[in-house]
């Protein structure tokens, strides 16, 4: 499969993640405890990769998969790094109000592109960078506070504490998702046998997240493998296979392409969503809204379109026929 | 002097005369009739113009100056075509507000670039395109409304005349530049002896606007010339010479440069009025000036920074040994 279709796949997924979520709120509040959702898309995960690594294993020609400890111990750094970030973020909100946390968000877009181009080494060209600037101006723009909303100039007025708090969540997401891609590209495994690695320390850290939620609550309500699907309606299993299927083709991204793929993809589903919640919740549209919508499609373009499209290049042919052309006097001058 | 000297030159004087003119009021109120500006504007040009065509006349070589009725003739259209253009916008802000007419005013960025394209028949490339609505959605981008500010939601919904009038007056706008250069370009006459014309014309479409405005007061106040200077200040006199001084930079760029630069230079100084504003008037920084600031400047990079500067491009220097190596394993195959 292309990876463009894959990419424009995890954007219908993850811009309805968006719509079923809110969908499976009842009055505004959840019915069920939100914190199980990670744990059971990771444990979807885990099984529909478990039974595609076990196809491959019954094949004539059996899956690759390095079962070192040198190798194994390096599937749980994402999960770590994602704990970390959880904390920061949590640390972050005290020092800042959540749409400017949202707004910050959108940096990650940059750190991503560093860490891409300095952990991973992979090139960019000026154009592309610009391109990446512009996806973090234009997600940006489209969250601009209209007049008449409340919460004025939050934006100007945290603490410096929030700002740097907010570049470093910025900095930990980025890294999960680059260290993700080294992890997925630094050999030939099967994509399968990678994905059961990740998942499994995946779902074992979401347990412990459930756990540690029972400990806080001295077991109020008793332990969370009594009432882990409490509430749950067909719209919150919707939630979890919507998680799932778009862990599953970020794995594959992360594998087959690359994390810039991956930013533009959730970024453009940003904007679907809200473009969606239009029609879905009657949000009013905004000019802002608009203005970054075109923003991030002409980002889009500048990233992947192939240099000839964009201006105008002298192509090989001529170049080669010049050259021809003054051989040919060179030699006309010689004789 | 390089063309990009002149366009930041006029950008300064463009900003500045933002900053001018509102300081030239006092408190809140113009104490002198703001339409003998353009006026004596009009006359400094001219004025500047005859004296250097002057000069030029007593110099060994005399200036190319046609003076036949076939050429002067295209002289006064400009000023005709603002003639209209000022009762466009006058009818179009009967249906929109002023906020969303300068939102509007935004677009003739983008008709500019269309009548370049068709009218003076000058290719620009996809990355051109792409900086050229760029330019459009910065500038609109640090015009939106914050939070807090009055008349919300006025950008749609206004009647469809309003959009229709607004466009016009875009296209119109546009159309007075690109015909100003089509005519300082159309043949190799003296900038001077172009710019009298051009000024002589510009000064009576002015003188005849104030004798109307007589007309319509009743001659309440008196002849327009008994009361031309009623009210100047220095910061006036400041206002007129900026006006003249950025009109004259203007037709120098129209002959040596382009419309595109001079929409550029336009563009950069509103958005340099807006931040000057802040540090003047004490007004407040907005994320959409910061947002729309950084899209400009990308937009900037990408239409005038050469291509091979934005995207990695095979070498001339290459292609040409690749294509000797070529030549010679031919030959070496032939022998």
């Amino acid at each position: 499969m292309p990876w463009y279709l894959v990419a424009a796949f995890l954007t219908l997924l993850t811009s309805s993640q968006g719509i079923l979520t809110t969908l499976s709120q009842s009055h505004g509040k959840y019915r069920y405890d939100y914190a199980t959702v990670p744990f059971l898309a990771e444990v979807f995960k885990l099984l529909v990769s478990s039974f595609f690594l076990g196809k491959e294993c019954q094949s004539s020609s059996p899956p690759r998969m390095t079962r070192e400890w040198k190798t194994v111990r390096l599937f749980p750094i994402p999960s770590i790094i994602y704990l970390v970030h959880n904390n920061v973020q949590f640390a972050t909100l005290t020092y800042v109000d959540p749409s400017t946390y949202q707004i910050m968000g959108n940096l990650k877009i940059v750190t991503t592109g560093i860490l891409f181009r300095f952990f991973l080494r992979r090139r960019l060209t000026t154009l592309q960078w610009m391109a990446i600037v512009l996806l973090t101006v234009g997600t940006t723009t489209s969250q601009v506070k209209g007049c008449g909303e409340a919460s004025c100039d939050s934006l100007f007025s945290a603490p410096i504490q929030g700002y740097m708090l907010g570049l470093l969540s910025a900095c930990l997401s980025a890294l999960a998702g680059v260290y993700t891609e080294y992890l997925m590209k630094k050999n030939n495994d099967s994509l399968y046998w990678q994905n059961v690695q990740l998942y499994m320390f995946g779902a074992i850290f979401n347990m412990a997240r459930l756990m540690l939620d029972d400990f806080r609550s001295g077991f109020e309500y008793g332990p969370w493998w009594q009432r882990l699907l409490d509430g749950y309606t067909v719209t919150t299993w919707l939630v979890v296979l919507n998680l799932g299927s778009s862990g599953l083709l970020v794995s594959w991204l992360m594998k087959y392409a690359d994390n810039i793929v991956k930013v533009y993809s959730t970024s453009m589903a940003m904007l679907l969503t809200m473009v969606l919640s239009i029609f879905f919740f009657s949000f009013k549209p905004t000019l802002q809204l608009f203005l970054g919508i075109i923003i991030c499609m002409i980002s889009l373009h500048m990233y992947f379109a192939p240099a000839q499209k964009l201006v105008d290049l002298p192509t090989p042919a001529n170049l080669a026929s010049d050259t021809l052309k003054e051989i040919a006097c060179e030699r006309i001058g010689e004789s």
